[in-house]
Order: structure tokens, then C-alpha cells, then sequence
């Protein structure tokens, strides 16, 4: 069965986010006043190829671990559901 | 009310995405070979305050088509639940 997979990855809380900074910072301009504490990150989305839900979910967060988060500075989820 | 919100962009099908064919071609050194099509994207995590769901939601819409994606060949999508 194929699974599809979203992984997003952030930088930790305590870790500065200048992007998103910036991004806050150009809210104002657009007028738009009641977002805040923009945080940006990356995201993935792939298909998996396994038995059952169990299975992708396993294969999608060791791929997020070993290859698209680095664990020191980022935290990620990841979501798969059937296609 | 506060509301967190999430916004997933990547590229549209037909674009070439360079980042996720990279990644996808390091999954068999690490022995993962049931991931396909990988695409990659950016996320932007913030909170909106607003008075309603449907409010939130189209404070996000607006802010994800006006800053965060680029249309011409971006797609998003946005999800908007109460904290």
C-alpha cells in the first residue's frame, strides 16, 4: 500500500528564527496585525511503500531523524495517512 | 482567541524540485528504498488572534497568498486550530 507522508521540521524554541522575524516584520506592512510568533521551517512530502500505517509512520520518522532534521537545533513531526 | 496555524508551500507538479531528487537519491545510502516522490517545501508556524475559526483560517489564507507562497509556482495549504 502507498502512504503519503508530511514531515516538517522547525528550529527549537529557544533557538533564534530570523526568517520568521523578518516575517513579522512584514506583516505590519501588508496590515495584517493579529499574527504573531512567526516561526519558518522546512517540510517534506513523500510517499511511502509499506504493509501498514504502523510501518510507513516507522519508516517516515526514521527518514526524518537519520536524513531531514538535525536533531541538536530542530524539532519535526510527521503525519502519514493512507492515499 | 488565539489560533496556531500552519502553512505547508512547495512547488506545483510539473516544476522541478532539485532539493527533493536530492534526497531521494541519498535514501538508498541509508537503505530506505520504500520513499518516493519526495518534494520539498517551506512551513511557517504562527499564531492568530482572532474571534473566530473561520476568521483565523482566512487571516491565514490571506497572509499564505500574499506572502509565503509565490503563486506563479507555488501551491500551500493552511490549517488553523484553536490552541
Amino acid at each position: 500500500m502507498r502512504f503519503s507522508a508530511t514531515v516538517s521540521v522547525r528550529l527549537r524554541g529557544g533557538i533564534a528564527d530570523p526568517e520568521g522575524a523578518t516575517i513579522e516584520r512584514a506583516l505590519s506592512a501588508l496590515g495584517i496585525d493579529a499574527v504573531h510568533n512567526v516561526r519558518a521551517g522546512r517540510s517534506f512530502l513523500f510517499e511511502v511503500e509499506a504493509s501498514s500505517l504502523e510501518e510507513a509512520t516507522s519508516i517516515a520518522e526514521d527518514l526524518a531523524g537519520r536524513l531531514l532534521a538535525n536533531p541538536v537545533m530542530e524539532d519535526h513531526d510527521v503525519k502519514v495517512e493512507a492515499k
